[in-house]
């Protein structure tokens, strides 16, 4: 297998199993079985390992997401599958990344992590789309901000990062159901508002 | 002044004029006047410098909400009042201060890291009991997970470390109007789904 895949590969389990925070270089290097200075070869440090990892994985969601936006479905329909889609492909690693992707260390001029962003930017700006044009083809209220929901819907499945446990009682799909759910209806019973 | 509260006075400025992340020890010691290692003689690192700057506020925070559980009011109002509360104490470098709470360098064992983490449990416990009562008491849909809702929008909340811009054209008051209509009323237009 080729080193610099090999690395990624491990690195991708040292971080699933012990957490991005708690992984150091030298635990990557012990994975793989090198020194941590042969690391250093292939990659600058941990963030852009973190970002080798986390770019093909951002850019296959955002095709998933044009697909949904562009397809012949409801606002609601778009809403429900655009959260399904971000949980079922969710990275339990992904607020570690964020933040690793704004320290000093990381080149900013690094072409990948410049992607990175664009992505990520497309990606929030589809989820806003979505909900405007629920908004102007009146299946959305329209009294709300499109951004700040969109962004609080995002939020709401990132937050994941923080809690979910895969082994745990409450299933990816329970919460699927449960976020699509509370963003269309809420979680406020239609009589208690009537 | 004392001299370990104002390097906590001026670290808090520096944090929030250019982020933690982006902020180092070295970038602190400026803002004091003081040498580098002389921060150390305090302070075991940045993480413990956030802990402390987050721990007063977590626990103010902790405080408030436990007035609004405790308080004659419908479980809407309380839901209301929670969002209310959080985002108005709203820290932008919350997401950072999470992360930072579990890197390896941080002694674990750390008295005050011990509480953070208390107040933080406690603290997502009381969103946990808001929804369970309205839940129980009919004024919240019964059949969605109350820790998963509950969870769902602190994540939501919390979400504006990422985008919200104090100087920007949306005010936090407009927010917490969107935030808690979605919680209780969701973004369906209730016609869609007579």
């Amino acid at each position: 297998m080729n080193r610099r895949l090999e690395i990624l590969r491990r690195a991708t389990e040292v971080f699933q199993r012990q957490g991005v925070a708690e992984t150091s270089m030298e635990d990557i290097a012990r994975a793989v079985g090198i020194k941590r200075e042969a690391i250093y070869y292939y990659f600058n440090g941990r963030s852009e390992i973190l970002l080798e990892i986390f770019l093909p994985q951002s850019r296959a969601l955002l095709h998933s997401l044009r697909g949904i936006v562009e397809a012949e479905m409801s606002p609601t329909e778009k809403l429900r599958a655009a959260i399904r889609t971000h949980l079922l492909s969710f990275n339990p690693s992904y607020l570690e990344m964020t933040v690793a992707m704004r320290e000093p260390r990381l080149d900013k001029n690094n072409e990948k992590l410049r992607e990175l962003r664009e992505t990520w930017k497309d990606y929030g700006a589809l989820w806003v789309r979505i909900v405007a044009e629920g908004q102007r083809t009146g299946g959305f209220r329209p009294n709300v901000d499109a951004r700040t929901i969109a962004f609080g819907l995002l939020g709401m499945c990132n937050w994941l990062s923080r809690w979910f446990d895969p082994a745990g009682e409450i299933s990816i799909e329970r919460i699927i159901d449960d976020y699509a759910s509370l963003a269309i209806d809420g979680i406020g019973l239609p009589v208690h508002h009537a």
